[in-house]
């Protein structure tokens, strides 16, 4: 298996619907904001790094199950691990729970990211150093 | 089986994203503007009119998969129709479409909503006039 | 002066914040679709045929006050007319209504929308055939 | 004159539009996240508390000025400051800069934020208990 990182983000006022919660899509927004985070601070390869290689990870599908909300003055802690490879994809699973509660999950689900050519905007083989890099 | 309704929702520039395409969170914007418009238009009775009754629907958990990009200068065309209903809860599959171009699938999925009561934070079972409304 | 043009925006419910009303950025959002809206519609010139030939629009300053809040099931009426222009530049004043109660403004402002060159990131002299299409 | 306060915000990847920098009207978003932010930090009375005495602060109007582009991979510093009061309103000045480069202003201007009743929704003279709080 593969490690579980985790990334801490705020939630902001823009974030909050008519329901005074999270808005439910911007879970999604904040599954990325943890994956950009957590490839430059834990798979050492920043997104930025990979747009120069012309390379760009896309989600391909997500499943995402709402449990319980985070609210205005919440942090959210985004949890994401790698459970498998395919040629040109990985899956993700991903769990965001509320800074302080980390017992009870907020939110869960799975996705899957493909890599893509930013030339060719075709999918391409996940190259053998950058295997390496997320085989942590 | 149940109805399939249709929406129209006109890609604004703030949904585009750095890749130059619909923001991939923004489509579930897109499915709930969706269901809204189709609540009023279809089903004949408005979110509101839920509202007034202190009831209102919660994404419960989604599936979505995304297979081509809408862009600046689209229009998204999001089909949606009822397959299963719980007791407290309507599944709903939906298919997002470029208006024009109706033979490719953009992005589609499945989702659960459950009736929430506004005043405990409770599901509550689907009334027998909502059922009858929905039953089209 | 200019003509004054309006386009239409559909509130959606991803629009609304915890004050149950249209969040107060959004209007600068729907101030920029209305814009994107009628370069195509009224100036004969969409912002796709600048992107062509290396020109973009980018907000300079902009000005809004907030008279009265749109809410979910409203469509704002976007009305946009230019004042003036600069070398570089065009100065914009709006003003968004709620359709059916266009008596009574609910956003208004100026803005100044600066057209740059997107190979040098600097501002460039509005082309003479841009002018034309713009005085209408 | 009034204390200077500032808050951090990181860019997420949400944030980014088109033209690969943080999309205009994100600014206001920050904006108010620091404004929030600060009531808790630096003025002792955050938003929350304000809402449980059925107040809520507004913007009644701002200016904005956009001078240099935040991207990805950036976090924003958001610096506000009280200018002056008014019976029900603040008005308050802020500048937002790249974190790391605090010599250049990104985007700046004004804003006048409003006390108002979450009862009435009508304007109420700010409390002398919250006027002391203000005065730092």
């Amino acid at each position: 298996m593969y490690s579980e990182f985790q990334s801490e983000i705020i939630v902001r006022p823009d974030d909050i619907d008519m329901n005074n919660h999270v808005h439910f899509s911007k879970y999604l927004d904040y599954l990325l904001a943890a994956r950009f985070d957590q490839m430059k601070k834990d798979y050492k390869m920043s997104m930025e790094e990979f747009l120069e290689r012309d390379m760009t990870w896309f989600a391909r599908s997500i499943t995402i199950n709402f449990k319980r909300p985070l609210t205005l003055g919440d942090t959210a802690i985004v949890k994401t691990q790698i459970t498998d490879y395919g040629a040109a994809s990985v899956f993700v699973k991903y769990a965001i729970y509320k800074k302080g509660a980390e017992t009870k999950v907020c939110v869960d689900g799975t996705s899957e990211f493909a890599l893509l050519s930013t030339k060719t905007g075709r999918p391409v083989r996940i190259p053998e150093d950058v295997l390496e890099k997320y085989s942590v």
